[in-house]
């Protein structure tokens, strides 16, 4: 089971609910979740490690609390940030020190896209602006019926920039809703989150969803870590770029991978109708 | 407001309904608004000038009369132009004039998607050919239920080439049915439309559709502009490339555009649950 | 109409149930249609020679027997075979011989996607590794409603590497979807693939789906040959790259396609109500 | 013979130095043949015009004078326009001010390199900043051994933003050589211009490159004009594609181009040893 | 030592000169070397082989006799062919006919470039049309000084189709030469292609590339053949894509291969100065 | 001036000897400066701080001593390392080590690429392996006649994975000579270095080398620092990108940047024959 200890990041709880299985709580309800600067290096850091632990093999994501799964930015802390800085730089060396804390920040959420492990983000209640260019880096998204999703980056007077325009095109595949949403900033719930193509599934509350979720995160721990591991990668890997690479990157990485004797496990204690046990990754 | 005398273009009405809000209307209804050499042309000549008028934050694109959105080329008029005429070119001659003057149709249609304004389009009645090429070139469509869509271009013997067959794989996440009414010109409805991603939102009828699209143009048009322009860049930048892509050129955009001062201004008129009023674009 | 004694296969049935349209059933029932090595290879072959065919215009694929498509490859020949070689080979080499023997098989499965002629897959009964593989280099996707899908691959211990995770991001707009079933091999069924994006119709049985599919083949075997390639061939094109490039190799294409006569003779009949006779491709 | 008075443009003279050779001078030898406004706006309409005029199969650019190809941008007219306009605006939206401007203006150059026939640039005495973008955008670039380069714009505090940039790393082979040129704004001659890779001959004067760069028009004016024009295009492609993607384009061009008759009359002619004639395109 | 006897193909002479080195030689020295369609049907039959005999490690391609590597085209044989057939079929239809005669040629020029041994060519004498399409799909070109070179296709009327547009733009660090000699057809010799960068080394006749061609081959023969295969294809992925992209091939690739054996030997024999013994790949 | 007590790091001096230039020597001779783990983990530390250094607007990298820029690898502790582990692990666990090995060390050298001001590589000596992978992430490379340049990582039986063989085929414009070399290890000098074109200057001495590279980036740092800046990164994304993509990223990036002081200062100090003095960045 994985140290829980080295997991000690300042609002966060990281927890192991099952064998293989981490849990990462967004720890700050009293604000709704919303993010400072400190919680976004955490959680890249939270997951920088989480992708080498050997004994992670899935991720679930929450918030804390009833109400959300987060606010997105708190925009009281930001305020106080670089954005509005009145400090007077000339335009272009703004720009530059725009850019740096912009490239920054996405990072620590890409993190999420480039931990190994998947990542189940389970979205309840509001879930606005980051809130989405988080569960966007995500690997699977789950909702309850009642989560208020909102690209709520348009109503604070900018493009969102730390994933979800970029990522969400790839995501969806209703594009006027893309564009509707991102433009507009109205709010839509879980139902429509599902038709639309935002989620894969959607559950009556935020419980009945902690146990589906928790289910699947399972249910892909359980498989070998190899062929997870090398799923993950190829997805990402193909998606925005053409068929023929992503079939010649596929090619290679199995060149590698197929030699693991985890093909063998797996057929044999399939045939024998048994749970196979795969070692470390 | 506009000024509309800006905007006197034959077949076409352009109008101003509510504050910063254009609306487009194809004008040959007694032709089912079919399109002829001008009327592309003229579309163009629109669009760009929309793109720059600081008047002007979102637009409506519609069909005049009860029957058609369009009903596609003026098979007529084309059958007296370039596709078939009989002059005794060399077969590479005529390759090039062809391919000039495709590309200039072309060029008339990604008119619409490279003005800088989101465009929303409203398709009912006959939504044929061309029909689809112009509403995929907008950010975002809605359809009634009687929307008779069809991808026509191969019930005259060619691959739809101004726009469809390009945008569709990117603008409709279930690949199977956009080769299935692509290659089959097969019609379908608003229902169907919805269920695959085609359109985001169905109405009973034209008249319930105007209020909806128009109040979402309303909507659109309250937020920042600054926001909007770059919402609607970076989503269209980030089609079809990769995310790495996306994120780079989104960090670039950003450092520019997040100096507005719209930002302090929606962030205050949050807070004081104001509407915000930002300067022209 | 086309010759079936061009097309004797083992393992496999084409027999022309229409003008202009070819059926390919695989068949190997007794074994739940799995395939072993001789039938990718046939497979290839077979629509090789199709998409030169000039007697065909539309093909379905599908499964002989009622129980499956395919239940994917045949575990217990694959695994006498290169996948779990016991040979002392150094793990670069190893790793050589398996990218040769990954190139092929993902050829073998592209060349029905590189068939000039759409092919229509109907999936029913078990669906499982291969059969998606298979499926998604496919055109056209129907299903029953008890079609049990399975990206079985990460049950036996490897991520897919024929096609699936290649070619899943760019067919299903919903990428939790995407990454919940590739990721966690779960089953489902029909109607979870048209909600999700998978298939473009369900049947209630696999009767039903054969005149459905058949249906369909007939009516794009009846288009303009010249109309029909180009439009597969550019939203090949189109997937996976920017619309700028689309639109570009598009007016290429038409350059020298567009000179078509059938343009003329489709106008006509469209006029004359008459259907076309399009001459051979 | 094309006709001239088609051509009257301030600051250019259009003349027809040889049948189907067009010859366009930049015409401001006073002011070293600086650029303003008016300047690229009507070297964009002159390369459109010859682009469709079948009178012309190649073009020659050169700079009036002793003194300079061009000293660039005519910096006194520029700093009184937009770069350095004091309107109080809000950075985001002069921001988006001159990203129109700088894509309005790069579409001027890119008109050269658009321009359907051949671009020969003959480079003599100054040619500074905007003279390399402009040159760039050319096909063929001939110098004469005093030709003093220089990418300029970093001296005037800015990164070169109308083409030298994006196409410098595509033309030259030496990518040390490209930053350092690009990051210093060091001179250079035609000497080191031809070793390391961006221009392709060197003369002993402007006379002597006159000659040889209109002998060059010349012999390229003889060939076939569908070979030229597709020669031109389908390097244009390839350069910062892949090599799979460059052989597709290709295919499809030349399924519509090699039907000329000019194939055989090219043959006929080298067997004949006589000079074809080529019908205009 | 290879077999040879696996290697009879018409119009080609397969030798193994040296340890783990193939020789071929195009032999039609009476018709230059000219090709006709059974001459690229064998090379890539030839090549195709080689790319998995674990006796090959590095082939040397050459042309018989002393007066061309070869003309290109056999355009007597060509003319009674494909381009210039009379039948009266419709132009889109020659289209598509021709677009596969064409994919079908690059194919065969392609198997050279997809061999995974590196294949150098030595081009002596006549060097025309196919002679560059062929020389640029191999990895390394050695001339000698007397080589006349030349782009000849434009000069039949048409756009080299079969790989040189594709390819040398990628391969030669001067775009004004590659647009002048392929705009122009012009001929040059050794000298100026080692200059302007399509060959890396000159002779001063034939005999003498010999000895310098086939002792690099064995050089490179004598390397680890992993680090060989490896070096070939990371380059050539690499090639018209991003840096990234390039990286992270690479990272997958070594994953595999640097499991070998054969790094431990080579740093064993670079140790004790003697030359390593590489197992078969 | 920079505060070099910031850069106390291991195996490295940091020093300014200019207003605005750091000078970063690799500093273990008695070992031709080798690089072992920690030193590749300095060695981005060190750019990383310089990348947001306000006292650096240039850096030169150097290799202490007479004898090498760098001879490499430290084969001797990597053959103690990852590389060669004997652990019995699963292969695929194997590959996934190495890559996350290869990945890491990539990011390391790609720091260099991505430090946001100009790096200049002087060369001298024996420059192995890792000193090329090295030198191509630096913007400008200069080099001595003697220095001794090899792709080394050949003749220890891998394939260059840090970078030599995605950069060099963008850094070189002669592909003949980047296969090679990078196929055969063989040595070459600094003069052959550059006329292929992968240094832009070579010296006599190391001493006059560095009184030349070191002027090379006093004038560099003389510049506006806005337009360094922007012309390293256009450079850089136009690499491999199409002129498109490199034209759009270059109007949004100046869209930002233009926007600065700089360029009044820099035309202003131009006219009055003056030194501009550039704010900080």
């Amino acid at each position: 089971m994985a140290n829980a200890t080295n997991y000690k990041f300042d609002f966060f709880n990281v927890t192991f609910p099952s064998e293989y299985v981490a849990h990462v709580e967004i720890n700050r309800p009293e604000k709704l979740n919303a993010f400072k600067e400190i919680m976004w290096l955490n959680l890249s850091a939270i997951f920088k490690k989480i992708s080498h632990d050997p004994e992670v093999r899935a991720v679930v994501l929450t918030g804390a609390g009833d109400r959300a799964f987060t606010a997105g930015l708190d925009v009281q802390a930001a305020s106080q940030g670089t954005l509005t800085s009145a400090a007077p730089l000339d335009p272009a060396r703004k720009a530059n020190s725009l850019r740096r804390h912009i490239l920054d920040f996405q990072a620590c959420i890409t993190a999420v896209e480039q931990c190994e492990k998947p990542v189940l983000a389970l979205l309840h209640g509001i879930a606005y602006g980051l809130a989405l260019d988080l569960a966007l880096a995500c690997d699977i998204r789950h909702a309850t019926r009642t989560t208020r999703f909102s690209v709520k980056e348009v109503d604070i007077g900018l493009a969102a920039d730390i994933g979800t325009l970029s990522r969400l095109p790839h995501a969806v595949g209703n594009a006027s809703f893309v564009k509707e949403v991102a433009l507009s900033g109205r709010e839509f719930g879980g139902d429509e989150a599902l038709a639309r193509g935002l989620v894969s599934r959607v559950y009556g509350c935020k419980e009945e969803g902690w146990e589906g979720v928790l289910g699947l995160a399972r249910e892909i721990a359980g498989k070998s870590p190899v062929a997870v591991v090398g799923t993950k990668e190829i997805v990402n890997f193909s998606r925005g770029r053409t068929v023929e690479d992503g079939l010649r990157y596929t090619a290679v990485w199995n060149a590698g991978y197929l030699q693991t004797r985890d093909v063998k496990d797996a057929m044999l204690s399939g045939l024998e109708k048994k749970k196979a046990v795969f070692s470390k990754l």
